[in-house]
């Protein structure tokens, strides 16, 4: 980021905005494909706020400008922001109604621009409605950025490949068949799909276009017959095109889509999902052609992995949990007598995740956050800005060491967050730690009935730190994808209001992390993934119902553990995750690796 | 309910519909009030089709008809509906679509009569919608039912009074004057309330035109300095109309509130609540009246009781305990030596309510459920149908008795469900019956932040029976009245889809009361009031949290609990619990009264 630069961007865009009429231009944090992690060529909000967290609106208008972003980024913004002229406006709820107060405070009506190639269908009737209520226009034709942005960033152009057998159980041919009952059943000929997981899913193709989530740049029409994938030329060679073709998978290039929706037969009838296409394409649509709006049916199919993906998910994670017990071995042999900051834990996890037969990339950019550091909640070290925690002499300070960290391996996408004592830690780390083992225990214990909406699960984890006036800001968990990005949806343990989609099915695997952050001192967090496992036996006939079925393998440490704190069965729990840890996870150490042998023996003893 | 004459209303409808054109006539379980129990005018729809239950609608086409109601009342109806020729439609999810499903078998399109008089607005739109998806029209300008039911039973006429001081604790002066604040801070001019909870709270007044609910049929319409009360003339005297108009309440004709919705100034902003207000009155405001849809501000008002309120809500609670007391003293000394049926039950738990100060009426038609009939959540014991539980020479058969009731007092409402053991109970009956208490426990004591939506509450009641393969398929827990209705909102503990209407509040009081059915066998269901109590001490700075202090104060069976079912921490609480229900009660029994004082002391023993 050239900080130097952004007054003369903001001053470009304004002139822009003055040669078309406009009053506010809004430019948010998002792509054609409504992502969640953005190529660069997307990132023209940061380019001109300097603001580089991956959640945050940027508003300029004519005289004023204001970045809106919540709790998480606030501190982050304040840094990157200071100096610039640009206001931050701390989201706490909807930021729809925040962006409506700030434009009525810049003038009772005006004209508001956003980019409707990146705007959510979903999101522009909220905000049309919002501006209409206080005499504002919105106008979603212009890309202002583009046309003040010569040094934009180029496209990515990683290769498309495909995501082979054994570890792509179920055929794209299969994949493809269901989808089109589903459309059938909708009374839809036409399906649109721009969400990159979900059509790199459908395809069983994986890229590299977005750091960390495997996937490629693409839309994807599908009709009764065929599926057209819009994606950018010479990503996909000629034997991928070719097995493609088998499957009535025709490619053109990426810029094509919008004239393909243009050319649809009148008498089409198009299923596209209001929050995962954006109003660019959806006014694309041929006039005549009827949409059904409804959720992506592949949103549901890839959440519910098959029992043969789940196979591999398991196996993954003893290979995850090897990786892990691998680095912190080293990490506690080297403690004290080695210089060791966050940025090392970072490259040695790395590395030992990367010795594991099948990894392929990390999930996320790795978490290692010590005492302070861990208590934001999306802290990232960097070279310039980062703690030590050991020397060669000696631990740098007592305390806690928070790293949460994740790997994309052929057989599934894992996602793992531990905490370590450092040195000596005091009465109140155990006691905290103790409290969100507590949270971690509740939920994944927990049986609940099919089909319950995840959301209602989230009281269970948080009731323990509730019990001590205790809370973390954030949700208890959200769904991983399988191989694929390590968010993704449709279910979500966290005080979001349900919606049907919601629902928990056998097969979904979710992420349980409690948490709790003492500003300035400590942060704690224990997360697992956790499987849908349909209980077999439905002896009551209340069912049928779910279990979780705990993936992650990895000690949780019993050094931070108050024991008084914890009741009998809560013992119980922790003594048999740690008895499987060591049985499944000893298997895959390297052999003659004695350190680690040790280190896993120890850090899964019982308590 | 005469029977006989069934197919002849039946018949008279059908050619009511025919000369004015409808194919379908909709008779819902409804008033203009949107209340949950009618007055007998407008129990149309048991007079019609025989069943009598309190949820429930009729649909009539010209050759077919169909009642649809849920779970709780199938058993009922397919009794009662018994040879009437309309079909039992088993709702299971949203009644509009199945509305819909319905009448599009009986024909592609149609007109459908619905009467806007007794239809909430909010549903209006949901049912146009899904009408014009399949052809069909929506008339809601007929009241086709009253044109054929010449013995119509007239609006009840009992007198309104004065809810007064100490135990109507807030001045109606003040409870308006906050009113007005919101409506201005809203921008409304004019407000209508129609729920008859809401208008009696306000006024401090109260009725008897509904069974159980002290409440009296009214509108009341609010501007900047009066309220008008639409009430029926003579119910209320000379001396309560002066009062009210010291208030600047002034009184006109029930019927007349259509005409003055019709009168108000085309300047005039109207707040009303679509979920709290039928179509008709809404179609009856004068045009140019711009309408701002909102939550009834009463509503929430009224859910949260003062500290004077809470605190006759206890006095309420000893006096309802109390009289708990003797009547189970009086029923476990009679047990297997005298008559004693379902019905029995009834009138000696009223009587012994009804001995204590400031009773006013049963909250709600008490249920006594002996083994298999308890198993029913809405059974009631009828003269003509009804259990035996004890005869002069002994039990009539061993088992479960649940019984649920409830008083109006002066001071608060009661609402209470325990389960006594008759005769021998066996080890099944017991594990049912700790899982129940382990689910009220688990939520009694749950500290939770201010603010949470109550239905995400709902999974920490159910964990204890869902670990075990079991639910149950009513919601947890309803809001409570201060001598209003025994079922208020806006909070509920429940699976309902939280709104942010449904937020905790200090002051709110709700039942939580877990259960267990065993179909054919015995019910299970315990069920206590509780209070939102803000925890004083908000050490952590993540508050503000609540506590629920339970307010219902009798004991629960010990010998119905398996001790080794119940972890330390839970027996602890029952036994804190029976201390405070021996030391708040015995105050309150009759003196000299030996047999209730010894039956108090021993079922309160600690276990």
């Amino acid at each position: 980021m050239n900080q130097a630069a952004r007054p003369k961007h903001l001053q470009h865009l304004r002139e822009a905005m003055r040669q078309s009429g406009i009053s506010a231009c809004l430019v948010p944090s998002s792509d054609p494909h409504l992502s969640e992690y953005l190529p660069e060529h997307w990132q023209g909000r940061a380019w001109l706020s300097g603001f580089t967290g991956s959640a945050g609106t940027l508003l300029v208008g004519l005289d004023n400008s204001a970045l809106f972003t919540d709790s998480r980024y606030w501190t982050q913004a304040e840094g990157e922001l200071a100096g610039s002229g640009i206001a931050l406006e701390r989201l706490t709820g909807a930021a729809v109604p925040a962006y409506a107060a700030w434009l009525r405070a810049q003038g009772a009506s005006g004209t508001l621009a956003v980019d409707g190639a990146v705007l959510g269908l979903g999101q522009t009737q909220a905000l049309r409605e919002a501006l209409a209520a206080q005499g504002w226009q919105l106008r979603t034709d212009l890309d202002l950025v583009d046309t003040i942005w010569p040094e934009r960033p180029a496209l990515p152009a990683a290769p498309v490949y495909e995501h082979l057998p054994p570890h792509a159980a179920t055929p794209r041919a299969a994949k493809l068949a269901e989808l089109r009952t589903t459309l059938r059943e909708r009374g839809a000929t036409h399906h649109l799909i721009s969400t990159l997981d979900d059509l790199a899913w459908l395809l069983n193709l994986r890229g590299a276009d977005v750091e960390h989530n495997p996937v490629f740049l693409a839309h994807l029409l599908v009709d009764a017959e065929r599926a057209t994938l819009f994606v950018g030329e010479n990503k996909i060679d000629t034997a991928l095109a070719h097995a493609l073709a088998a499957d009535c998978v025709q490619l053109r290039p990426y810029a094509e889509a919008q004239a393909a929706l243009r050319a649809l037969p009148a008498d089409g009838v198009m299923l596209i999902d209001p929050k995962r296409v954006t109003l660019g394409l959806r006014e694309a649509v041929a006039d005549g052609v009827r949409v059904i709006e409804a959720l992506n049916p592949t949103v549901l199919s890839k959440s519910r992995k098959t029992p043969a993906e789940a196979g591999f998910v398991r196996e993954a994670m003893e290979r995850d949990g090897a990786a892990m017990a691998a680095f912190y071995a080293w990490f506690e042999s080297a403690l004290g007598r080695k210089q060791i900051t966050e940025l090392t834990v970072d490259e040695r996890l790395t590395a030992e995740r990367a010795r594991q037969p099948g990894f392929v990339t990390t999930s996320f950019a790795t978490i290692a956050g010590f005492n302070a550091n861990g208590a934001q909640p999306h802290y990232r070290a960097l070279p310039e800005s980062h703690a030590v925690i050991s020397t060669p002499t000696g631990v740098a300070t007592n305390g806690l060491l928070l790293i949460d960290s994740g790997g994309q391996y052929l057989g599934g996408t894992t996602d793992i967050t531990r905490v370590w004592p450092i040195g000596q830690i005091n009465a109140a780390h155990q006691r905290d730690f103790t409290l969100v083992l507590k949270c971690l225990i509740a939920l994944s214990r927990t049986r609940f009935p099919r089909g319950t909406l995840s959301p209602m699960l989230d009281a269970i984890a948080r009731a323990p730190l509730w019990a001590e006036q205790l809370d973390y800001g954030h949700g208890t968990g959200h769904g991983v994808g399988y191989f694929l990005n390590v968010h993704e949806g449709p279910q979500s343990i966290s005080k979001a209001i349900p919606v049907p989609d919601m629902a928990m099915q056998p097969g979904m695997i979710t992420s349980i992390e409690p948490a709790l952050y003492r500003e300035g001192l400590w942060g704690i967090r224990l997360e697992n993934l956790v499987l849908n496992v349909e209980v077999e036996d439905n002896r009551e006939g209340y069912g049928p119902f779910l279990d979780f079925e705990t993936l992650t393998l990895c000690p949780i440490d019993t050094r931070c553990i108050d024991l008084a704190l914890l009741r009998d069965d809560e013992r119980a729990w922790l003594n048999a995750y740690h008895a499987e840890a060591l049985r499944r996870i000893g298997p895959h150490l390297r052999d003659g690796d004695a350190l680690t042998r040790s280190w896993l023996q120890t850090r899964t003893q019982a308590i």
